[in-house]
């Protein structure tokens, strides 16, 4: 029986399980946070914590940690076991992976699904359905075990997309990062503003959209936004370009 | 029995002839479609279409003839029916009601309530649950009048709010129209960038939160952005500054 490990039992790990439950896999997995491991073994959710006998390794870490737990996984993981990642942020990861003859085998990846919420509770079996999942191979990364992680990607429900890891940093600067930016920074303005008090009090659903994002993870928007920088502040400048140029329209038609 | 009349048989007009089912009330309404009229007959939301008896009145026409509608209302109303509107924008329509000295008891109103999809069809009996309900009263509107219209606001579920037109006008814009202009030109943005491609393939539910209000039904939001624009201009401008000033700040940390 093939073994699944998830380094990190947040969100994403906790619904990467879920999802896996009886697929016909030995999971087991890690945590920081011991009490989440204890509530992870209650639930049936992992048989073990040793990572050591694992075919497939998943870290859905922070991102901030994503590099230091490849290198310790790397000591420790069997020379053929498939490890790959979650974090949101390709480039910088594949760069590390490519410049550092690391003794495993590493695939870059991000689902992308997800919700405002966080931690172990806020996960569920169908997180990942209908989902894309970006898969950055390595340099050595061989077609077999593109196969292998495309298999249980396609059985948490997902589609695979292969990207170069930076094409894949300016994509998602465009659809998710800068506009995580823009949620936070309407939701101030409002917060901040001399008509918020009954503006608040009438906010809606529409509002409620809006902002939604502004209400991701502290943790996770402080390293999206610290770790995909060049390209949300690129991406931002064009935007409010273009924000100038079509108010500009507006107010003159 | 009291009979209330819904004029504009949409979104919100048949959420409130949904809402109102077996209440305790004769509901009867119109459309501009005849195709509308039949259905809701058929469906049984309405068991006629003459407003001449009816007690109260809700005017769900698109805001840009809701002017004309209330002129024709007030021909034909009992003299002491109420009548009231839900256009998203209350300044002008106010203004109207003030300042010609109509035969009618007319309070503006905006429930705070809404979905991207538009017609008879989207409508739905708890559309109105849990909402906030602003009334504008006019400067002929007596208390009583006020309490009719306020109880039949609660049994749809939703919770009135009194305010002045200009400062539900500007309140709106904040949380509602600017950001209704926001999420439409950021959906513009991406669709038109060079980065589009693999970007809107890997869009996801965040983005999808963004552009939500862009799928507006386009009527409405070109009579949103007409009709309320000096308030959405203003507000734009300000939000574009304080954009600009937290981009700064992101870029200089």
């Amino acid at each position: 029986m093939k073994i699944i490990a998830v380094i990190g039992l947040g969100l994403i790990g906790g619904s990467i399980l879920k999802g896996l439950k009886n697929k016909g896999y030995n999971l087991v997995g890690t945590s920081r946070n011991p009490e989440t491991v204890k509530k992870a073994l209650e639930q049936g959710l992992i048989s073990g914590t040793s990572i050591n006998e694992a075919d497939v390794i998943f870290i859905c870490t922070p991102i901030n940690i994503t590099i230091d737990t490849i290198k310790e996984v790397a000591k420790t993981a069997k020379p053929d076991a498939i490890i790959t990642d979650v974090a949101s942020i390709k480039g910088f990861i594949m760069d590390f992976v490519n410049e550092n003859s690391l003794p495993i085998n590493f695939i870059g990846g991000h689902p992308m699904a997800g919700t405002e919420h966080k931690g172990l509770d806020a996960s569920f079996a169908t997180l990942f359905n209908e989902a894309k999942w970006v898969l950055t191979p390595s340099k050595q990364t061989c077609s077999n075990d593109m196969q292998t992680l495309e298999q249980i990607i396609n059985e948490l429900g997902a589609k695979v997309i292969i990207a170069d890891p930076y094409e894949h940093d300016k994509a998602v600067a465009l659809i998710s990062h800068m506009p995580l930016f823009l949620s936070q920074t309407l939701l101030g303005f409002v917060q901040n503003h001399t008509n918020s008090e009954l503006a608040l009090e009438l906010a809606a659903s529409g509002f409620r959209s809006m902002t939604r994002l502004a209400h991701t993870n502290s943790e996770l928007a402080a390293d999206i936004l610290s770790g995909n920088k060049a390209n949300v502040l690129e991406t931002l400048e064009e935007f409010i370009k273009y924000l100038k140029n079509k108010g500009a329209d507006y107010g003159a038609v």
